[in-house]
């Protein structure tokens, strides 16, 4: 059946540019023939945590080194991240191991800020459509990963990115990140049509995050090799040095020998499906 | 069945405040006894626009103006709305009615501004979880509307409640304007099942929004009663004095007419609720 | 806005008939200027139990008793209902009080017997498109109230009257109970919408069962009035002489004093919505 | 994180049986190590069409042919299967490829004509909690495929299981078809975070249908690669020998071609899945 473009984007859009966009940060590369393997912890907890944490997830193979320094929380007494702090310790861990890293920005005077520390500027998926933070990092010279809404259409998602690239920023990332339905047997329900659908409508990369979408680490290994199967161009995964200990979201936090294992299965898969995996 | 409180947040629930919140704005006031009815155009078009709205519904018995002047849209390329000109023509069409007016602000740099021109600031669905946005009103001695995000839970919704009141600003307004589901014959779903709810959890007032729940001025009358049966506190109706050209949700808008008839059925109502309705 | 009408059945259409479906059942009449209380317990229990439950609810003004027999279970290991037993108590307890009686029936091969007991057919949500029974309860000379399915759009659940009218049955009663959402706050989210879009595409006359919706007792009031300023023609409320006790769905029925108090606030609100109230 | 088995039913439980089960049909298997493709047409149209589909699908590599001759369609209108004479053809199809064949049962007292007819008898999402219907399916000795309901929780399929393996019939197959959300850019929302958590909860084989969960053909292929990335024991796929002249369903049948090259792919991916493939 032919796919429907019309309401798509101008600047997303398949027809605005046929080729895929990729997108490079350091030596990794997001989008084209090699997957990208994005690991770390939830939150940034300690300088220490998060340099161990940089050396396991290079020592696997992850080729860009994700962290939280500002925490969106559902309740305003949860922990709310480190800040400036933690930024500054995951671009310590980033430059120590060699990897880039990513982290999120939640308010748009913010952005000069965190762009002095990362390598990649992430918008979370409560911010999806502030419009103004969009707008703001569409002025930075940053690539952006941007989540998909926690109820966002892929319509809405795709003009989410066109307020960035309107902006002037071409360099956005897909994340498919798990969308929210009636099933309570995993945290969301990873949405991995988006992956073709969204393929055929954008020249964007688009990889999928399967520790927020199942919020159990038993099922992230799984949901990781099915998203390289729907066509994913990489993998967002938490992992902690040490998931019990983790001060946000432990219960889907990779141990570093899950971790291990998630890789060379990553590997072996990547050649069945005709993909390389980036080296870091 | 024993309502289950312990999710709510401390300075939203009923356990820290028993009494309703009875919030007074101008003449107007909401929560307590009396019904109140906010309406207007969904974006100030011009200064005749709006001050022509503002007579209409002053006429047939609302006690609040409201007019979008930053329309958070789904795509850049959809009118946004005339940002401070239309704060200006809102706030004169208030002065010249006597009404208060309430407008959405989107953007925490922006709350300074917008509060010069309205008497309520509104929190618009998309930044339900903005949460630099919540904390910088909190900050402000505006009363807020904080509309429920298009797929929050009411956990969620009062716990964004919470950060408002946290930082400072006890004065809140809950409005349900519909959920996302999967039936599309009507925009969104309304949730009234959450008025209930809510007043069993809290003492904030909670109005609630037929217009964009339904997207179908068809239906904003038979769900505007059903609101007030369900015992919200008063109600949010776009009117527009030619819905036909309107430049944004013409659909949704009540005519001149509709409005008065409207506000004919609600005082009708009001006297079986036992519940009186705010004069203007 | 013009309703859109094109993807509705034949015989449900107003299309095919402009005025109002008016069903009569023993004094009791569904659709019309009256409103109809359904009421009784989720599950017949025991002679004794039913036969004060239709003591109790036609004392409060209730014209139709209701009480499930053939239980259709999640599990194969919860009570599933009385059976025929369960019937015959529901027909004795009905010829006691004069009230029409109406309860499930969960298999086509079972009509004939459900049929001699009751006055109105039940079509479950789970069974909303088993089309073999549909089919069976259209071939059958009793009104047939059809309750949406758990997911089912407004669209699927009027093609499945459709089924019914097909067949040959012209009286079917719809019923909205709740559809399944994201929300955990309530069993179900109730669309009261359903209300005013079912009358504009269909004369067929549509009740609301806000027990089954909300699972809490303590909701049931609220919504119950929600449903009748949505414009309802009546509603179905389950009431159980001591609901502590109930062998199914205890927590969300009413107390006999809890459904008096319903019946008094639904008398008082008819009058303001232009609507009497059927005379038990 | 440990995975939550509370609510699970008994004989469907990884505690009531540690080892996968394996359901063999003729020379295929369902479970195990080997994958199963389960191939044909939406429905059965003609005695040619269907005898092409069960050679060209063969050729391929499929191990079971499916056809539908009792359709359940949202319509009375719709084209409903050819019923008795479908399922003849079906069955001679199988009997000339050497293919178990597999269709739809939708009503209990057909279980025995259809079970002349068909090596698996299928429940499709409309009737998985039509309780008559599965428990006549559990007293048969021919295994089921239980479609996953249009809105079912992973606990409600599970218990749909157990009411057929409660009755008697330990060969369950359980298919995951694609659930009903608020996006609409695919027919339904593929939910395979249902695979992994089928697979710690339960015994029983679970494989997936791309073709209804996408209902587009150019997005068939990526999500069966993803089912298989993320575990399941095989793919249900539409064929058709002429898509656009199909009866039913075009839009997500795959041409021959099609299938020849998914039947390829799926071969090169098991490998690095450590699966095979069952030959046909």
């Amino acid at each position: 059946m032919a796919v429907e473009t019309a309401w798509v984007g101008r600047l997303v859009s398949r027809e605005h540019k046929r080729e895929d966009t990729v997108i490079s940060v350091g030596k990794a590369t997001i989008g084209g023939p090699h997957l990208t393997v994005i690991a770390g912890p939830c939150a940034v907890e300690s300088r220490e945590q998060v340099l161990n944490a940089a050396r396991l997830v290079k020592a696997s193979g992850a080729t860009i080194l994700r962290g939280g320094a500002f925490k969106p929380r559902t309740s305003p007494y949860s922990f709310q991240g480190l800040g400036k702090e933690g930024l500054a310790y995951l671009a310590e861990a980033g430059q120590k191991t060699g990897l880039p890293v990513v982290s999120e920005v939640i308010e748009a005077g913010d952005v000069p800020l965190v762009s002095q520390y990362v390598d990649i500027l992430q918008i979370g998926s409560r911010n999806m459509q502030n419009y103004a933070l969009l707008r703001r990092v569409g002025k930075s010279s940053r690539p952006v990963l941007l989540k998909r809404g926690l109820a966002a259409t892929m319509e809405e998602w795709l003009l989410a990115a066109e307020y960035i690239m309107d902006a002037g920023n071409p360099a956005v990332i897909l994340c498919e990140r798990g969308i929210r339905t009636y099933e309570t047997a995993t945290r969301n329900t990873l949405d991995l049509g988006a992956v073709p659908v969204v393929k055929a409508l954008s020249h964007l990369p688009i990889i999928v995050d399967p520790s927020h979408a199942t919020g159990n680490s038993a099922y992230v290994l799984p949901l990781a090799k099915a998203a390289l199967g729907a066509g994913a161009d990489g993998l967002m995964v938490e992992v902690h040095p040490c998931p019990r200990q983790a001060l946000c979201d432990g219960d889907q936090s990779l141990s570093p020998e899950e971790f291990k294992e998630l890789m060379d299965q990553v590997r072996r898969l990547s050649g069945a499906l005709g993909r390389g995996v980036v080296k870091p």
